[in-house]
């Protein structure tokens, strides 16, 4: 364990007490001025450690940044799922840094997050709109003993976890489009991006790419995506008591809504990955029709006459029910049932 | 395209011809003395061509080293594979190189051979011995329109292609033991390494890599492998008039069997290339059956009983076909036809 996760964990293990110089060094095995230089260090990145001379250390409050040892200090032991964690400033994709990894033989669990990304990937070759700071743009390195057929119970996963996270963390009722879109008040708040390197018959590793909207105001989104998209602090704001009638007041008058202060990304992203964790223990144990039952209670789809684009062709009628492997069981027009392992959905009702 | 392969393909069209200094240098739009130098420089590769003073040039013979621009030269034009194609002396495996290509965005089409694979893959993760110059090491980029379910149907069709031109370049009768193995004397002659990239729906790029044993004599294979490998220099040397009874008498006596003389790999290289362009367009257009059909006139393993090993698990039963996306169908001993997408075959009749 190096330093600022051994620091971090015992100062939030401590909450509102205080930890005394010599007790921390005495743990990590350091001098008490080592001690001191480490909080200076965290200090420049924005924590708030207050030091008393006779009380010790106290973390006040920790920055709307995204730091490696930090959110290890909070995710606490799991099974696969940040086995290791890094941070990245700025990378293409978070998906292509895992990939990378990946190639060079890391085992599952890896995590990497990203505070941008600048060619941020959506399904079926898209791009995916990552500005700096205002989400959580990660992607989680899997090995699944599974077929490549099986790979959509890792997206119908990746959905239950995040949709299971963001309910606890806003307490908003969040829906789930499938195959891996999160919907908040019928806008795109998260999604998920599946990447497989398969042989025909055995996943080699499955790269998890997961995208939440979390402060961005409506102007941080691309023009495009406005009318589509929405962030969590956006749908707070909304959902506040009056929330709804005072941003319609604001706009009226021509004023931007008054925003909900923005929420703690670090600790939405500990939730992501614990819930995460647990639903790929779920999967790997054989148990995806408990994940898919929950997935059901979730989807917004499900039940609903929906229009599917796969390429050029069109299917239409009533999404029943998922299968075993995840795909979605369309029953069309001719009463016939079809298998839809992919496509674009349209809620027709 | 450029001058070696100009020069080589004008060379080649003109057979036991020769063709005058002027000629080349006019079509080529380049000077005598440069027609000259670039002949040089193919003579320091080892390509034998005369030149006399009236006369003019003529290729003799070419080495036995894999050249892109006479493999090109040789090839003619193709729909798809082959659009490109590069030659390494040494890599760690093709299919690697092939996999950046991928990943940086080159098109589909692009091949890629090398002397020696200093790390070859087979299939579950296994190796594939690769010696430098005694055999085709190479791989294939393709983009298809198929979800990853599919891509069974591409190993079905290389391996297909591979049993043809096989077959047509030595005249022996090679078998296809389901999914990528194919057989000479009842050893392995070539295999066929299937890797995609895929989200769950849609390939994004699937890399066909191909090994065959061209040139090998027995000490050339690792000791494991000789019991099961086989070159198609050896197995022609067997199958000679004569040839099984001379092997073993020169065992009986101790000696090495007399080899047959080593086979032209770019020959081969370039009628696989044709081939494997053939049945992919075959698959694109959607007549999988008719390439399966083929596919089971060659196989080994239709109509025979069989243990297969898919991880821990073990089906037993008789192979009865293939269906519709390149699946074995196994009738198991319990009368359920099972649909088996990979693992290990075992023939046990």
């Amino acid at each position: 364990m190096n330093i600022d996760l051994s620091l971090l964990t015992a100062l939030r293990r401590a909450g509102s007490e205080a930890v005394s110089g010599a007790e921390l060094a005495q743990n990590l095995g350091i001098t008490r001025a080592a001690i001191w230089a480490r909080v200076e260090a965290l200090r420049a990145l924005g924590y708030e450690i207050t030091a008393s001379p006779h009380g010790g250390y106290r973390l006040i409050r920790a920055p709307d940044r995204l730091h490696a040892d930090d959110l290890l200090s909070r995710l606490g032991p799991t099974r696969v799922v940040g086995r290791t964690l890094q941070v990245f400033q700025k990378t293409t994709s978070t998906n292509d840094v895992i990939e990378r990894m990946a190639r060079d033989g890391v085992p599952e669990g890896a995590v990497v997050f990203a505070e941008s990304q600048t060619r941020g990937r959506g399904r079926l070759g898209r791009g995916w709109s990552s500005p700096p700071g205002q989400g959580l743009w990660f992607s989680v390195l899997l090995r699944p003993e599974l077929r490549p057929l099986e790979a959509t119970q890792l997206t119908v996963a990746a959905a239950t976890a995040s949709a299971r996270a963001i309910r606890d963390f806003t307490g908003l009722p969040v829906g789930v489009k499938w195959p891996n879109d999160l919907l908040l008040r019928n806008h795109k708040v998260a999604g998920i991006l599946t990447e497989l390197s398969a042989e025909p018959d055995r996943i080699r590793y499955l790269v998890l790419g997961i995208g939440v909207n979390v402060n961005q105001g409506a102007s941080d989104f691309p023009a495009d995506l406005r009318p589509r998209a929405i962030s969590l602090r956006q749908a707070l704001s909304a959902s506040a008591p009056g929330g709804e009638r005072r941003r319609r007041a604001a706009v009226a008058g021509g004023e931007r809504p008054a925003a909900a202060r923005p929420l703690d990304r670090s600790a939405l992203a500990v939730l992501l990955l614990r819930e995460l964790d647990r639903d790929y223990a779920r999967i790997l144990s054989g148990r995806f029709e408990a994940v898919a039952e929950e997935w059901a209670a979730f989807c917004t789809t499900l039940g609903r006459a929906v229009t599917i684009a796969i390429g050029p062709r069109l299917v239409r009628g009533r999404a029943e029910s998922l299968d075993r492997d995840g795909a979605l069981l369309v029953r069309t027009e001719h009463g016939l049932l079809e298998r839809i392992s992919g496509g674009d959905v349209r809620m027709d009702t």
